[in-house]
């Protein structure tokens, strides 16, 4: 199929490569015209601006958004869809809000566009391992876009089948879902990097407790100094906890065990803590996805006014002295 | 009644001097001579070693070991405990860990000593306000210690009578209860400071989330620079939240709103550790107590290993650069 | 002073008594008739409409909205702000969300309406005890109503005054506090309300544990049968953890120490929540409040899917059990 | 070689087949005479008595002893402890507490007796799949058993390698270590379990947040019925969250997405529980792990006391009424 690909960061550069190498026709647009000159290098049809690649589309004409979530994808929606007409089809395969989701599908349906909110996770390793597609919108527009997805998704691969799956939509199985109306694809993907957190924190714990043992303070027989690269490493084959995770800890702490390149100080994007508003909304109880945001919170402060409340109460109650020396 | 105290430390030296002040006799014994002689400048009978303490006593001899948990309190009690007769009653009012109550109790039995541990709270300001004690041990030993903590006790004091009360036991209003038998003392003050570091925490991020209002990152309508000492006064009146703890923060924040005399690594005792314990043991959820511990830990380092994983594993899928400028 | 009082329920009718007893006037409006006789038999000017509680009033103009937040609230602002006159003022002491507050004083100012936001606490006890205020809004409005806020706060009473304060604005010692502008006021009462969610499940999760001694799974000597109404009771003399909250809990467990009459499916109204939010706006950690939240949600379920998941999980890795009976 | 398995549960009958099928000639006990038959059927030599499957081995002997932790594996050591000579070596292979092993190792080497920790991860997968194993002792020891090990653990099998590892030690990509000294092996197993039960609980609650998108209290828009079999399937292709436990999410939503055969009334072992502790004595902040466990105590009642002390509450303050209908 063609279609257009606007915003050529790294996922949206690396989705056109693999639509490319799919037999699928890419017209590319991006603000920064370097961006756009790469991609063209690589095969994709070049556009200096979105008017120039809605020309270059023949109805019904298909865009990728691939913008970061907030302004810069609100804009170009509203752009597209003003450009659009009858039939064509806007999507979404950033990390947007899926309240955002369902209104803009309400706007540019009156107007007569589809539009599609596709949560997309693979990150770097997209381009060579596929992209797992989590999609929402209406059936029609989904039903159109298949051959995209299947593109773009992972195929079968090397994943040991499930021996409990029946019936005949083997979608999930070649790595894409239509989850449900407008909102449900990045409200599923909201999800996913909410569990994504989740699983991260654990992972960390599990390894402060290893790297710990090493504590002067403990006695000397229950003091251990471990390898923890290959703890990683061992844990990756036939035991419980093996994932994909695991194998970015394992490559990295055998880089270096200390992990001395990394500030410790980490970001968080909107799904966790969207995820979290999610949950009060069902009034689901999340400690543990709760938690992990909250760890990240606290990676980026040396210093919290709570803390020193509680050093003072101590001074208050106790006569505790917790000052600065 | 006479009794020594052993252990003259804050808390054991305004224990003696409330004793004193309610016509009891202190016997003073510290490892530190000057201790002991300014508790016999305010009245007490110096004593300069355990076995000058236990002559200056008459049988039934009564001990107070008022000594940090753990090994201080350990060897003391052994002592006394070889230093004792039948019919001798050894109190330890520290903060011992309510299974070495157990033990010690039935150490001392075999010898017809008597074991009774004494909860304390109080803090700096027990010498005035009298102590919270929380009692545990047998029956008969408990009863011939009455006066002593009918004394140390607040007493009915200001606070307003409880109207469902009934029943004749009313020791508990004036300050003071027969917890259970050994150990129960002990196991009712851990909880008791288990709750203290939950109550905190909840002030600690309340206040944090105050003082977090006034970031440039918020919408500027949105933002607000709150006085938190006149925050914390008005709490104290009328409002559901008021308690001791808000007093003292209140005091603390009156003298200086940022409190910036305060480092803000927060210590912790046994007793955090042993609350979380022994609700592992009953199989007890206590989500909000092991947060309040497990913020204190956090407070005291500045880099974590494992937030440093965190930042690796980003890396790794995502190609997001977290590294020290 | 003269005002209407719209809301008569258990807030809206208590607040009417103090005001009356403080020596104001309060024209009564509640849509259920009955209530606004049974206040017009305590001493205050009934009326029968909004339109009719306008008309009883002189310029300006000071309408107390007590209802439920969300659309009562809303709706009945809005009618307010149309029928009200400049230099009027609309005060919303319910609990409404501080963002509403901000929107409402905008709309208002718009047509010269005065909106203050006044954050109340102190239950069922307030008409007694008074209340504690935390206001938001303009200068100008918050002074007018000075005698009003003076009436309904608790004074300096009994509270032992703050060695610590300085400085010539007394109204925090009294009861009541400025916050801050529009929306400041619920901001600190939501604040509030987290806090409280705080304290109220670290005092939950003690009792648990003190309940859990008992348990038959644990060792005889590290057993204990805890007497929880004197528990409650003592902790309220001298202790580190006296407060406002734990001498209901005793007042409650004096009654029964089961508390057998309680469903302990526990509701939760939008500050909790609400502070969640604001904290993840301001990227603060809050594990020990949302842990406070989400104990609530669980309360309320008796089976989790979730927990159905673990067990499903378990069966898969492990063969374990865990089935229906 | 030639080694006594001592325990022929699940996890003892398939370690000792798996062992076989590698050429390895397995004396198997266990107090079932059933069991061995059992497995003598399979091929083992079997021995009815501890005694027996002593005199069936050549020295060094060796004995792979697969128990519950606690009394079970406590009192098997000390009887092979007893029976063993000079250079025999007894391997718990079971789940037991770290310390314990630092003390059994203490007490068998006094008699000239290797004891080694074996973590065995893998499950009831295991036998096809390998064990991964930690493992702690002599260096001596861990060498002459290594042939035991090295059939034991998965091998490189299709676990892509790691592209950063360099050094000669493999025995981490064939899928067992030599954690360090004794309690290493079974201290990095316990940490292991610690974050299976953190990964656990983020699939649990995410799932959750899934589940709960279609509660009728939410506005029909943001409301979905989400498929979660297809969830599950879909994330397990090229998704940053793909795991082993997810494979097994996914394999019994497949079979029943409602999950109606399990209780969801989760058990605990040990290790959850000993990671704790083991955080709290390295003052290392386990907010997720900690979570995680007690979300399993929470799952296994129906009513806790602390909710309906928060019901009191509610009561108390606010009139609140939570009574059972």
């Amino acid at each position: 199929m063609r279609l257009a690909v606007i915003g050529l960061g790294r996922m949206g550069a690396n989705i056109s490569r693999r639509l490319m190498r799919g037999g699928h026709e890419v017209v590319a647009f991006d603000r920064d015209a370097a961006k756009v000159a790469e991609l063209a290098a690589d095969g994709a049809v070049g556009a200096a601006s979105l008017e120039e690649a809605v020309a270059k589309l023949e109805p019904p004409r298909i865009f990728w958004v691939m913008l970061p979530a907030g302004a810069p994808t609100e804009e170009t929606v509203a752009a597209l869809s003003g450009l659009a007409e009858t039939g064509d089809v806007v999507i979404d395969g950033g990390n947007s809000f899926f309240k955002d989701d369902i209104r803009r599908h309400r706007e540019c349906a009156e107007r007569g566009v589809s539009y599609v909110d596709v949560g997309t996770s693979g990150g770097v390793w997209g381009l060579e391992r596929g992209y797992c597609l989590m999609i929402g919108g209406d059936k029609a527009a989904v039903h159109l876009l298949d051959p995209i997805f299947n593109t773009l998704a992972p195929g079968y691969g090397t994943i040991a089948r499930n021996a409990n799956r029946t019936g005949s939509d083997d979608r999930a199985e070649r790595g894409y879902i239509h989850a449900g109306p407008a909102g449900a694809g990045h409200f599923v993907k909201m999800v996913h990097n909410g569990i994504e957190y989740g699983l991260m924190q654990a992972y960390a714990e599990g390894f402060d407790v290893l790297k710990g043992r090493s504590s002067e303070a403990l006695p000397e027989d229950e003091r251990f100094t471990l390898n923890l690269p290959d703890i990683a490493e061992v844990w990756r084959r036939g035991s419980v906890i093996s994932s994909w995770l695991l194998d970015l800890c394992a490559l990295e702490l055998a880089r270096d065990n200390h992990l001395e390149r990394f500030s410790g100080r980490v970001a968080d994007s909107g799904e966790g803590r969207w995820t979290i508003d999610a949950a009060m909304e069902e009034a689901v109880p999340i400690n543990v996805l709760s938690a992990a945001l909250f760890a990240r919170y606290r990676s980026r402060t040396d210093d919290r006014f709570g803390d020193r409340l509680l050093s003072a109460m101590r001074f208050g109650f106790g006569g505790h002295v917790e000052m600065p020396q």
